[in-house]
C-alpha cells in the first residue's frame, strides 16, 4: 500500500506514578489504577490554558515498553478467548502503541503539572496528547 | 524537561471518504460525517483477526493537514469562547495531531478493508491504530 509517513511523535510530557512495573499496571483504570501526576513540558504551557480542576480529559500516551511486532493475542491473557488481532483488543502490544486514558483533573501542581484521579500507566510513560473528553468517544 | 523520544509513527492504513477537504469535515461524527472505508495495509492483516460487522472500534488517525505549531484556539472557531489551550479542545491543530474516532464496522470489503458507519476524516487521512471500543473512554 502507498501510505504516507512515517511521522515523528514528540512527547509533550510524562506520567509520574507509583506504578513502577508493567506487571503492577491494571488493564483498565476501573480496575484500580492509582492517582498520577502528568508533567507537561513547560514549552507547551500555553496549550494548557483554561484547564482546571474538574475537567475530564483524554490522555494519549506512548506505551514505550510495548512490543510493536505483536499482531495477535489472547485478550487479557485469557487463553480461553480465541487468538484475536491486536486491532480488536486493548493490548498495549501493537504496531503504534498509543494508550488512551480518560482522567479527571483533581488539581494543578504548578503551571504545567496536572494531578489526575486514576491513570493505568507506569511511571515514566511518555504523554503525547491531551484533549477535552466528550461523549464521542 | 528530560523527555524520551521522539518516536516513529508508521501508518497502518488510510481513510477513504467522500470528504475531500477539511472545510467539508464536520467537527464531530454526530454532526453528519459520511460512511467511510478504512483500508488497512495487507501487511497488518493478522492484526484484524476476529473483527466483524457490528464491532465498535476506536480509530486513531494522524491529521496530516494539521498545524502542529498552534498552542491556543477559540474552540469550534467561536470567538465568544475565550482563547483556550489546544489540550483543552478537540482542535486538530496540536503538537501531535492524533484524531480519535468511534465507529461501528458495517461490513468487510475484502480481508483488509473495513466499511464503517461515520467517520469525520477526509479522504487520504492516515490511520495509525485501531482498538476495540469500551465504555472507558
Amino acid at each position: 500500500m502507498d501510505e504516507p509517513g512515517p511521522y515523528l511523535l514528540r512527547p509533550i510530557g510524562v506520567v509520574r506514578s507509583t506504578l513502577r512495573a508493567v506487571s503492577d499496571a491494571p488493564n483498565q483504570a476501573a480496575q484500580g489504577a492509582p492517582p498520577a501526576l502528568i508533567e507537561i513540558d513547560p514549552a507547551f504551557a500555553d496549550a494548557l490554558r483554561r484547564i482546571e480542576p474538574g475537567d475530564e480529559l483524554i490522555v494519549l500516551t506512548w506505551l514505550h515498553l510495548a512490543d510493536r511486532e505483536v499482531r495477535e493475542t489472547h485478550p487479557m491473557g485469557d487463553t480461553s478467548i480465541p487468538l484475536t488481532g491486536v486491532f480488536r483488543t486493548r493490548s498495549p502490544d501493537r504496531p503504534n502503541p498509543i494508550g488512551i486514558h480518560r482522567v479527571t483533573v483533581k488539581a494543578l501542581d504548578g503551571p504545567t503539572s496536572l494531578r489526575v484521579d486514576a491513570l493505568e500507566a507506569i511511571d515514566g510513560t511518555p504523554v503525547v496528547d491531551l484533549k477535552v473528553a466528550m461523549r464521542q468517544p
